[in-house]
């Protein structure tokens, strides 16, 4: 939505993601993700714009085209889930099948498993140091079966908190856009009330991204949060004076 | 997963959904969706197969493309967000292009809004009166702005309390298939732990999905629950019973 005119240093830095949730448990409906939120709100703050989130089971063709589709369309994508220790853990094989890589057990991970599990090293934990060939380790002292970045993918646990750990051992090395500001007004009035003059500001303000959001209130009264967002502090500041410029019209600013 | 031998009856008897949110504001992560879940465990209830998530943002393209690719591969898709007032609100309009239908005030909606509105119904709320030729509308008398159905593709509010009241509106009408069922049992035991045997398990037993869940117990010690669903009662059964008697044979079955 950032326009092209003269913006071609803007529009280079741009940096985009897709997020990729796989796991049955997610489409029964039994567990309820926590991971696509905290990582939406994560890669905003590194400047990163996240454009898709795609959930599927776990079934290998399914996770396959939904990666293909995804890592074509953006510059990195981000997997939760399916790195675990059992049958139905089949997210490395099918992110090597993906990218037509061998897949085996990687010897670092297994020399850590070794110290760390000892006899009870089996063939279902051993499962969990099965790296597609060429990725790179994501891992740390406190994260026990490691995930891993191959090409533009990055591939990590489904448990929010190793997820989360994860995230903060990747991001450092992760190209990052110019940051999306956005600042925020409670608009006192409905959305119904707002939504014309809205209308007006958004298209006089082509380089900013103009959101509405109704909420019910304290009072359980209808209200309104209006958001506005761009990469130009400048166009942002432009934009927001203008709605509250309106809502001072509406006698109802805050 | 389940096996076609012998299972046309089953097969057949399955119904099929995605889930298609739409919002800017769920990518940026400024809102945690709380949809997906309400919605995977509804349909899990009424016996449809939830097998696809996407999420995509306010951009028109984005939106058809990805209700082009659901609504040709589900028996369902369902919908949530971009139905209100402002001009960021889209879906409307981008159904009715993926239908290749007009789209027009609604004549019914549009006299309940005079009722309801009066002198505030101006051109932002009647928006919300905008349905694509052919659609039956998802109303009732606490529904301010109607969802509604147009072929197998059914759009909803992206308020939570909203979408929950459109669902028991519109579940009633739908097909659904052989409820799949499921039972769980807590291991107690680390899932590295049971991976080795629960595989064997689950290919013994073909006609079952069976899962593997970890989670840190009250004592905060790694613990597992194990999940096995399928559509025929006994050979669920069966699948637990075997599953029971591995974890009895590890000495830590409850």
């Amino acid at each position: 939505m950032v326009a092209g005119n003269g913006e071609d240093k803007l529009m280079s830095d741009i940096v985009t993601a897709g997020i990729l949730v796989i796991g049955d448990e997610i489409l029964s409906g039994r567990t309820k993700d926590k991971n696509i939120g905290f990582i939406a709100e994560y890669l905003t703050n590194i400047g990163i714009d996240l454009k898709e989130v795609r959930v599927v089971s776990d079934d290998e063709p399914d996770i396959i085209a939904a990666l293909d589709a995804l890592r074509g369309r953006y510059t990195y994508v981000f997997t939760t889930g399916g790195i675990g220790p059992t049958h139905d853990d089949i997210t490395a094989d099918a992110v090597a099948k993906a990218f037509g890589v061998g897949i085996d057990h990687h010897p670092e991970v297994v020399a850590r498993f070794r110290e760390r599990f000892g006899a009870d090293l089996n063939e279902a934990r051993l499962r969990m140091a099965r790296i597609p060939d060429g990725a790179d380790l994501i891992q740390s002292a406190t994260i026990l079966a490691p995930g891993f970045k191959i090409g533009n993918v990055i591939v990590m646990a489904g448990v929010p908190s190793i997820m989360q750990a994860m995230m903060d051992i990747v991001a450092p090395k992760l190209k990052s856009g110019v940051r999306m500001l956005s600042e925020s007004v409670r608009a006192n009035a409905r959305e119904g009330d707002v939504g014309g003059p809205l209308r007006a500001i958004a298209e006089a303000h082509p380089d900013t991204m103009i959101g509405s959001y109704p909420f019910l209130d304290e009072g359980q009264k209808p209200n309104t949060n209006l958001v506005v967002r761009s990469r130009d502090q400048e166009k942002l500041n432009a934009a927001m004076d203008a709605v509250k410029e309106m809502l001072a019209g509406l006698g109802t600013a805050k």
